[in-house]
């Protein structure tokens, strides 16, 4: 099966290495880690087992890497914008797209441009960052559950999960790629964006009694509107809610993607973890109080 | 009347320059400006005409400036667990204190010490900052509304307020001191607390609008929590959040003080503009849950 990762980040070379390292026919479209990758290869570090792989197919143009047979999407959604056009010299008549990008509306992109029977939605629970240009830093983690935009299992998701099982990177297909995406959303949008205004990470978070209040609300309110999106099963919130709020606890200082994002003055992916989400919340009449009042002050301070 | 400054900061070296400039027998308790005002005076530049006062009484301690007929107190609210001890030495069998600090429970801190029939409160509209040592920035506004922490109207409060308007600071008496406290919140809550959280000045966050409309938000929560405390006649909450917008978006790029001391690393006077607030909202039955955040997410800015 020949892959082209698309978005290269700290999420992108780590999976595509994984696959590659399982014998798959991995093709990297880079940017800034272009030169140091064709020159000296690409290297993971990992819990796991630090690995190199010296030889890596890569271009700056995805028109030379194409096509092939799967679009594994890793792109900042902030660079969405430039999605339809990275992945569409890529397309042959059966390509299949399984976008991992955070948030909500990346599948239903892609499907405007290919067709929802080309789209699979997966959810990375990576923590990894980018260090020197060839370099990925892998520090736990990894699972990835994915499944059809359309919903349902399907052999094709199924395959896909076997795949990245045989990577060594621990995978299941879902029949409810909108509850898993919700799911996610549980953790992301209280985090996340907490976690970017404040400067503090997840542990300083918790440890402040009343921020610990305010990300349980929070998680309370991102349920409700995920409940009424018409889900297979609801969220169970006070059971979810404690298994994020454990799960997080173990994560020892843990800084969000998008409180590195800030402090490195990169731009923060608002649309897909706030914005959508609260207009799918209101179109189904639900309020998010406080996600609305984070959204606006995490918008506020994008503008310079 | 001899009238003894306690908290002599932008608020206290203003209001008691101007004091003093009409005659009054005026007495600061100082600190950071002691030798400066000692050896070259009290300057205060302002819209209405710059003046210098050279002979200024002023002490390290408040027992070489007391006893008084007046206290006016200027200190921010995060020093309170200092301000009986400052205050008792000025008093005598009739003196009274008037308190211009920020937020609710000052009133009640020096009632609960020196009786209640000695308290009065009062909100000052004032623009100004610290210079360099003896010197204070009056930018512009400084009206103040006073009235008697039990209520009604009195002769006292009434002669207060006519030897504020002889030393030309505009002063009303108020019949409703706690209608006026919530009333000052109204705008103190969302602008303080916005900016100092989110670095962004008043018309930056106007000029945002999805801030603006969680400011506008922020501030129907605050009126309807004080709407809840028995005041003599509600606040009008559409009428009197337009008139707050409208008055802001004069006040051109202005930083709220809350902000300037987030900026210079000073504490937040939290306590008084969040803390007893929520607990009076929560003690009649009205939950603010906007205000609820932004005091969770200031307070844990305060852990280092």
């Amino acid at each position: 099966m020949k892959i082209a990762i698309v978005g290269a980040g700290a999420l992108g070379l780590y999976y595509g290495a994984m696959l590659q390292r399982a014998g798959n026919d991995v093709r990297f479209l880079l940017r800034r880690d272009y030169q140091a990758i064709r020159k000296d290869g690409l290297s993971v570090t990992s819990p796991n087992g630090d690995f190199h792989l010296q030889a890596v197919q890569c271009a700056l143009d995805p028109a030379e890497l194409g096509p092939v047979d799967l679009v594994l999407v890793g792109l900042k959604t902030f660079a969405n914008h430039r999605l339809i056009e990275l992945v569409a010299p890529l397309m042959q008549d059966d390509t299949c797209v399984l976008t991992l990008q955070n948030g909500l509306g990346n599948e239903e992109l892609l499907a405007k441009t290919f067709g929802a029977e080309r789209v699979l939605g997966g959810i990375a629970f990576l923590c990894s960052n980018r260090g020197e240009p060839g370099t990925v830093h892998h520090m736990g983690q990894g699972r990835i559950r994915l499944g059809e935009l359309s919903g349902g299992f399907s052999e094709r998701a199924t395959a896909l999960a076997r795949m990245f099982n045989q990577a060594q990177v621990p995978c299941e297909a879902v029949d409810d790629l909108r509850r898993a995406r919700w799911e996610k959303l549980v953790w992301n949008i209280p985090f996340n964006g907490l976690s970017a205004l404040t400067g503090k990470n997840v542990t300083e978070l918790l440890r402040h009694e009343p921020s610990r209040r305010e990300i349980i609300a929070i998680m309370g309110e991102v349920i409700a509107a995920g409940n009424a999106q018409d889900l297979n099963t609801p969220i169970e919130a006070e059971i979810f809610i404690e298994k994020m709020i454990s799960a997080t606890e173990t994560m020892d200082g843990y800084r969000p993607s998008m409180m590195i994002d800030r402090l490195e003055g990169h731009p923060l992916e608002l649309e897909a973890i706030y914005g959508v989400p609260l207009t799918r919340a209101t179109a189904c009449g639900v309020e998010m109080v406080r996600v609305r009042m984070l959204h606006a002050l995490l918008e506020l301070g994008e503008r310079n």
